[in-house]
């Protein structure tokens, strides 16, 4: 199989991943609606507020009965009622009446504004021992009232595909009392790592063995990029574990991530197994670091193979995976964080691969990280990336780079 | 109480917010450790490699016994054991001797090189039926090794107090077998809604009654702000339910949020709650909105009252806890996303008192939402919101204005 141009491979990988979307209604729940995207336009259900509100506390009037009224000469009407938010009255209020109401209540028929409380006087009529209300302001029609509907109507668009939901537009759907919405569905994403020499940080190591990198960050760089990452641990190198393994992730997850044995050497195992029971899309780019990179498919569903080595596995999915898997999640590609910074030192790529190279952002300048490439420290000191095209042979100390955040 | 200035009341909650301060050690776990910020220098606690390692598949041999060997004059070594990746041998090299030897594995004691495989020839000696390898090109001391030690070494500092575990960084754990750091304590908070109207979303509202916005906003904000946020629910807008809700918030919580209930009205409940069982520090800012809002005290624990109305509640939380929350969690207040954009519209500003105002962000412009306050509309529409000094009446069209995202 031929070694794939990396701009090539980019748009294989995107058109693999298109066939992925898949819209998903989800229950609206204060847990699982943070960072979700909407897939479909959302219409509003209920009109907002959903009845004429009182804006004050105060009592509820035929504003024509206030008209004239002042300290002087106030306006008496009998109370005939009394509304708490929350609750309401199914009296109506005829001429010379009115009716308590607090903040938030609605109003009662017959009235049409509110007297605010600070304008009025409560006085016991001696002969009847009625409550009067002495309306001592007179009261413009509609006069704090929130009219049913004015806020939000039922059946408008409220909020497009795409929208992300941010605290505020969860509190646009809360306050719709909207239980479900289609939202992007999140791929699972299973990680596995394989290599005889591994173990996982919850283990002894003992002489010969080092402790696995990749299950970590790369399940927590699809966690970040919107993905179910899932670790599914370390199999040994060899078919049979390896088969069987991919195998156990494909039935519970979109996409498996495989890292190590892809090269050509003895772990050319994901290969054969790939050949198996799916089909190689792409097996080598041409890039450094990560040229052993493999994408297959199996049932519709994706496996990656990654280079072994952390810094490598890093940055090809930094490249590869990232971008479709925030598309498919519905968070587009230009919001992955990018920095500018000038380069302090110039850097040697070789001819004929794009070339991505790590390096450290210090007050403005970004510094290449010149050390094995897979060097942990080099991870411990790196802000992020930059992507060297493979006609450059040397990038010159001073020129302004792009750099791409490990976020 | 005497009603707080915007900058001094930030003053005093920041300092109410250090004395919150608490280093927790975590367990360093794949689903745990995204997103957790560092709180004292993480110091390496075994050498990387932890063992002479080969880079490359081949021979480990006595780098003296290849000297002038090549393809016409091979240099002839008999094999005595063989290493895969993860194993090792107990043997060691004599002069005229090699190991068979995987990428990665630990090189045997006597070698001080590797032989790559391609350089190489097996070959079976007729006489003793041993297998021989014919070196086809001499190889240098300490080709192909990586040396114990050369990536990172024992108590060494890797990573710094306040980094943000990000994939890369949290790679850099993994590598070093770390199981738990001393991180940032994310605090929790409680989120109570007051209200005898109000619903919660998985219910049916009947007639007077509307859904409550808070509880989700709120929550949300907190978890995208570094917080464990745990909705309480609601609450009637009563002494003796609000008492008891905050007292059984306190037991779980290191921080109670309240909204609703902070007017000096009928809804002053908060208040007598915080006079009763803490103590109230602030009552009252000279801000638009949220003007009402309650900072307290009770034990060590921070009570907040924000205001009810969803758009005042967002903003006051936004503005006076937001980065406070940060701050306790290790993420700086810098971090904050923030736009600049240009001023579509003139906007007019209530002298005396510090405005925020909500602005859309479309192609560069902030365009004003100008609507009632409490509108949930509003929210629908804005990107953030802009801050507007208690001096300035008039921000005029074109100013560029700096708007906080709510993210």
């Amino acid at each position: 199989m031929k070694i794939k141009e990396v701009d090539e491979a980019k748009k294989i990988i995107k058109e693999l991943f298109e066939e992925l979307y898949d819209e998903k209604s989800i229950n609206f729940s204060i847990e699982n609606s943070y960072n979700q995207v909407v897939f479909s336009d959302i219409i509003s259900s209920i009109d907002l507020p959903p009845f004429n509100r009182s804006l004050m506390d105060g009592f509820a009037v035929k504003s024509e009965d206030t008209f004239r009224a002042s300290d002087e000469s106030p306006k008496i009407l009998k109370c005939i009622d009394s509304i708490e938010a929350g609750s309401f009255s199914e009296k109506t209020i005829d001429n010379g009446e009115c009716i308590e109401i607090s903040t938030g209540a609605p109003i009662p028929d017959g009235a049409d504004a509110i007297a605010m409380v600070e304008f009025t006087e409560r006085k016991t009529d001696e002969e009847t021992g009625n409550d009067n209300i002495h309306i001592l302001k007179s009261v413009a029609p509609k006069q704090y009232l929130a009219i049913k509907g004015s806020d939000m109507k039922k059946d408008k668009l409220i909020l497009k595909s795409k929208t992300i939901l941010s605290p505020d537009k969860i509190g646009v759907l809360a306050g719709q009392g909207i239980k479900e919405i289609k939202a992007f569905k999140k791929p699972t994403v299973a990680i596995i790592s394989t290599g005889n020499e591994l173990v996982m940080n919850d283990e002894e190591i003992s002489y010969g063995k080092i402790y696995d990198v990749n299950t970590y960050s790369i399940t927590n760089a699809t966690i970040s990029n919107g993905g179910y990452g899932k670790s599914y641990g370390i199999v040994k190198d060899n078919y049979d574990d390896l088969k069987e393994k991919i195998e156990s992730a494909l039935k519970t997850s979109d996409i498996v991530v495989c890292s190590g044995g892809t090269s050509a050497g003895v772990g050319d195992v994901l290969r054969h197994v790939l050949d198996e029971i799916g089909e190689v899309i792409i097996h080598g780019v041409s890039v450094k670091p990560g040229k052993p990179t493999i994408i297959g498919k199996v049932n519709e569903k994706l496996v990656i193979g990654l280079p072994g080595n952390p810094v490598s596995a890093l940055i090809i999915f930094y490249v590869f995976i990232v971008p479709n898997l925030r598309n498919l999640v519905g968070l587009s590609e230009e919001i992955i964080e990018k920095a500018i910074a000038t380069l302090a030192k110039r850097i040697h790529s070789p001819k004929g691969r794009m070339h991505y190279s790590l390096v450290q952002i210090k007050e403005g300048l970004a510094y290449p990280i010149v050390k094995d490439s897979g060097a942990i420290t080099s991870l411990a000191d790196a802000d992020g990336y930059i992507k060297i095209p493979k006609t450059t042979e040397i990038l010159e100390e001073g020129k302004e780079v792009e750099i791409t955040l490990f976020k």
